[in-house]
Order: C-alpha cells, then structure tokens, then sequence
C-alpha cells in the first residue's frame, strides 16, 4: 500500500470550509436555479451564549453549509425579534420558521413538556436520546407539539447538571427543611414536598441573592456554566449528584409549513443538522464540564458533597409523587408518564450494570 | 394562537422519505447540470448485520438523501469487492472511496487504532465522543491514517459491552486461572496476565466451541448481539460489568482523494451524515440492549453475575501494566496515551459524580 500525504480535515474542519467556500463551491455544485430559501431562528439564548447560543449559531451555520447555501438561516438572540419565552409561539404563528430553546419552557402550555429536557430523577443524555429515538418518545413529542404546527428536534445537550450551591453543609433531610433553594419545575416541587421553599429567580439575580441571603442554595448548569457565573464565591459547598434534572436536551422547533414547503432533500439536511448538533454539543459539555470541575477544585477550593443517601432517598420518593400526581391529571399527562417511566426502567436495568459499574470499577 | 393540525413527520420519517421521494423532489430542487457521483462502499459486516451492518446501510441512503441525489453510495458486504480484514487497504488504494468498519481490526498496521474502538478500562461512549470531538482525539486519528490517504469519521456504535458468558462461577481470582477465554485484543493480554488463555476465534465459531468446551468462556458484544447468538443455552453466567471494552465506536473512512474532489456542501454532507448515524446507532444500541437484558433475565433465565471486586482490580492493574508497555514501545504510542489518559483522568472525575452517581441514586 502506498503511503500518501495529503492533510485529512476533521468533521468540523469540514463543515466549517463548506460554509465559508460555498460561493467558490458553486462551481463544482450543480447550478441554482432560484433564489436561496432564507429562515428566520428565534432563540432563548443571548447571542452566542456558551452552550445553547453557540448551539443555535452552528445549527444556522451547518445547514447552510450542507445545502450549499439553498437554505440560509439568519438567527436572532433573545429579544431581538422576539422575547426569550415567545419563541414557541413564534414559530407557531409564522413570525419565524425554526427556534432554538428548551422544551420545559412550555410547561404552562404543554403541560409534559419537561419531560422533553429533564426532570428530577429521569433519563440521563444517553438514555434520553434512547427513549427518543429508538423508544417512541419522538412520536409523543411530535403529537404534543403538532397541534400547534410545530416539529421538534432534539438539537443540543448540555448534559448532567449539578444538585447545587449550598453556604451550609446538608447532613440529612432535616437541614433542607425551611432553606429557601433557587429552583424551577418539577425539581422545586420536589424540594417543596422535602420542607424547603423554592424560589425561582433570572440568571443575572441569582450571585446577588445567594451573596445577600436572599436564598440560601442555587442550582444552576454543570460546572462549565456555574464556574462563569462565580457561585464558588459565596457558596463553599457544591453538591452531587443533580437528581433533580439529569440531562439537558435542547430542542429545534420547525414550523411543520415551512418544513413541508422544502424540497425533500433539504429536509433530510434540517433533520441532520439537528441530529449533528445535539451530539456535538453533548460531546463539548462533557468535555467542559470535566475541565471546569477540576478548576473549581483545584484552583477554587471548592468543596465536592455527595448528597446524604437519606436526602437522595426522600427526593426520589417526593419525585414519585410528583409523577404519579402529573399522570392523575389527564389522559395525555398519563400515556406521556407511561412511557417514560418504562423507557427509565428498561435503560437503567442495562445504564446500572454497564456504564455505571464501569466508571465505578475504573476509578476504584 | 391558532391550533393547527398537520402531521409531524419524524427525523427517520424525513430521512427516509428524502431518500424514496429523490426523483419527484427534482421539481423543487435545483436544476441538476451532472451525473451523480457514485462511490463504492466497502464494509466489514455481513449484509444488514444487525448493528454495524444497518449502520452502514443508512449511512449509504442519509447520504443520497441529504444530497438529493447527487451523491450516490453503493454499499459492498464483507467478501463482495474485498475481504472484511481488507476495508482499509481497498479505501487506501482507490478501490473503495469509503468503508465502513472498526478501526480495532487495523492493529497490525496501526498499533495505537485499537484506542479508536474500545480498550479495557478506557472511555465511555459518551466520554469517547467527547474526547474524539472536543478533546483532540480526531486530531491524533487524523494524523495516524493520514500516511495512507485515509480519514476516519465516529460513524456507528453498539454502545458498552458485557463482561461475557462462563460456564462457571467466578469467586475469586483463582477461578479464572488456566481458564481458555475467547477473548481479543488488548482485553485478551489483560487476561493473559491474569492466568487465563486468550483464544481467538471468528463469531461463527463461538458457540460449538463453548458448547463442546474447547473455551469455557467468551465475550462478544452486548445483549442485544449476545442474545441473538445463543450463549445464554450453554454458558448461564453472564458476567458485568464489561470491563474489557466499555465502548463500541464503529468508523467511516473516507479516501481524502475522494473527499477533496467533492463540492464543498457534499464533503459536509458527508461529515454531517457520519455524525448523525454515529449518534442513531448508539441510541438504538441503548435501547435494544436494555430490551435483550431484560429478556435474557426474564425468559431464558440467564443469572447476572457481578465480576468479584478482587478480579476487577487485577484486571485493571493488568490493563495499566498494558498500557505502559503499549507506551514504552514509540513516541507515538506515547503520545496517544498521555491524551487518551488524560482524558479519562478529566471525563471520569465528572462521569462519576454525574451519570453514575445518577444511576444509583434513582435505583435505589
């Protein structure tokens, strides 16, 4: 076999020259006929927010690039043409044609719409994309969101988060009772059912309020998010596991119009791109999680905590609650909870004795 | 907003209905000025081998789908255009312009390819695609198929790996001594060093030779692979955690020649479409593990059976013990092992305070 020298460009390298050669590119493409088809993304995000805002940029960027500039998408950052949480309904009505955001935003529409991101107790990344992918959970979304001419993708993750910033050290679950705990969701009413008080506060009020006592813990991201927004400062004590939101699926939300108005290859590239994105942003949060997780020890000071097991035990037991009260209140509420809960069992019998164990047994 | 009631069509559905609907999308899409490019793809996999097989298979159609077409890739089971153990040279030489396979096969030429596929007490899928993604580890692949022409793309995985069916229980490190163990590659020289024979035979082979007892035991795969070859009717232990390879990545390679002289948006296309089967294929591994573990349990009353705490030390001192002589033997060896371990050392500390932490708290 001979040997050769040309330079191999990685899967980025590649994706990254297609968007930038696509007018030198046209050469060799075959020739356009019309006009590119441009799409408005509204996001959640500030513009280029680590994580989710790069996500939706790069989302943009490589269905451009795989369609040869046929599809141009122009992102807008939260508030730019629309607010944060009006996304949804702005790719509903037709003001844009896709968004990137979090499927738990629209809880107070869709009432299972956490279970579409995280919730306490639930599927990790991998069991996640699992369930949605190979395990029907897509076909619930999509009958969930259909009713509003919407299509979700999964399109970004960032991973396991963290159980939270505590100034006090919790030994068991009479030191949660009366805490006041920045918390959302179902992951607050779990700890409202343990006798803490959750309270639910921005991202840019959170430091003040920790540092000024107005709440007494937060939970935020993983480590690469906590570390920029400088919780380690006031806040000595960084608790684990994050039970109350175990994954960080983002989603792409496609006006199905739209989406239907693409010839068939480009819809094959959307779908790509999403799928494209929702690994690699996974694969980095990982990576940064593990990073910063050894700063904010090493250089930081910062304090690991496990959880004491009669916390984690009570949480669990209050989650059950939660859910079994969710699936009492309808029929979809039910058939959503029926499936989930399966997929958690039939994954987690398999995650236990397989990566689990693993990670236990290589460590040891 | 107004309630809407189109149907939403699923990533696969959009996939494949790309795929089917080629010639009547030509309306809509663009005027087609050339032929297609066709290329061949060489495999390592018997025809639609469930796993690796589908795998390339879908890989073959995202392709024409995404391009509309334009790039249309015929795909050749093991034994058609070469032998499976011949994928890399056929792709080196010109005969294929890609191929699909195992990067662990390419040890003889490679020493360091084996860490592209999975090695005893190495990285997690999930921290696997983190290292490969963000943490350099597509670089190093890169530059040690670069010689050949060749580049590697992450383009399939079956997920984690049990740690394999024996005839007898095993109590202790003695039990394992002088035990005959169909076992390859690095995790058979872990066990060589732990008393037992490693002993290489091809799948076909397996199941006469553990039921006639010429080995008392062997790995192989995952449930859902494992099932389907019977050895839970000769073997009743089936043993975790699967320590020898606890990640599954499958390869893509591509003839740099081949990917230069594609237009800008199909060399994209064709990382994008790597990326997304690489994510699919790990997803449906979870999901079809998690559903052949529970009836290897349930039905076959298979006994799952934990490996002793003293064996899994040993078996992991041996692995280190493999690892220094890997490393000691040139620099690029060298190289690729400060990065891999480095990167289990980063990912691991997170891994375990996150996904595994996780995993055992909800099971409780």
């Amino acid at each position: 076999m001979t040997a050769k020298t040309q330079p191999a460009p990685s899967r980025r390298d590649l994706l990254a020259g297609a968007l930038a050669g696509t007018a030198a590119a046209t050469l060799a493409a075959p020739a356009r006929a019309e006009a590119p088809i441009e799409w408005r993304m509204v996001t959640s995000w500030p513009k280029n927010l680590p994580g989710p805002g790069v996500s939706a940029e790069r989302l943009a960027a490589r269905i451009a690039a795989m369609s040869g500039g046929r599809l141009e998408v122009h992102v807008y950052a939260a508030g730019e043409l629309v607010p944060a949480l009006e996304v949804f309904d702005a790719v509903a009505t037709g003001t844009a044609e896709i968004g990137h955001t979090a499927a738990f935003f629209w809880q107070g529409k869709i009432a299972a719409a956490p279970f579409f991101t995280a919730v306490p107790f639930g599927l990790t990344p991998l069991e996640h994309c699992a369930w949605i992918e190979a395990g029907g959970g897509q076909a619930i979304w999509d009958e969930l969101y259909r009713p509003f001419g919407v299509k979700p993708f999964m399109a970004g993750n960032t991973g396991f988060q963290m159980g939270g910033w505590y100034a006090k050290e919790i030994n068991g679950i009479d030191d949660l009772k009366g805490l006041k705990i920045r918390m959302p969701g179902f992951g607050g009413e779990v700890l409202r059912r343990l006798g803490a008080t959750p309270v639910s506060l921005p991202p840019g009020e959170i430091l003040q309020a920790l540092q000024s006592g107005v709440v007494d813990a937060t939970e935020f991201l993983g480590p690469f998010s906590d570390i920029a927004m400088g919780f380690y400062k006031v806040a000595p004590f960084y608790y684990w596991p994050g039970f109350h939101e175990p994954n960080g699926t983002g989603e792409a939300i496609v006006s199905i119009e739209a989406l239907e108005a693409l010839p068939e290859d480009l819809r094959a590239v959307v779908a790509a791109a999403t799928a494209v994105e929702n690994a690699t942003s996974l694969a980095e949060a990982e990576w940064a999680n593990g990073e910063a997780l050894g700063r904010l020890v090493d250089q930081h000071g910062v304090q690991l905590k496990r959880f004491p097991d009669e916390v984690l035990a009570a949480a669990r037991d209050a989650a059950a609650g939660v859910f079994a009260d969710f699936a009492a209140k309808s029929a979809e509420n039910a058939r959503l909870w029926e499936s989930y809960a399966a997929a958690r069992t039939r994954l987690g019998r398999w995650s236990k004795i397989s990566g689990a164990a693993l990670l236990v047994a290589r460590d040891r």
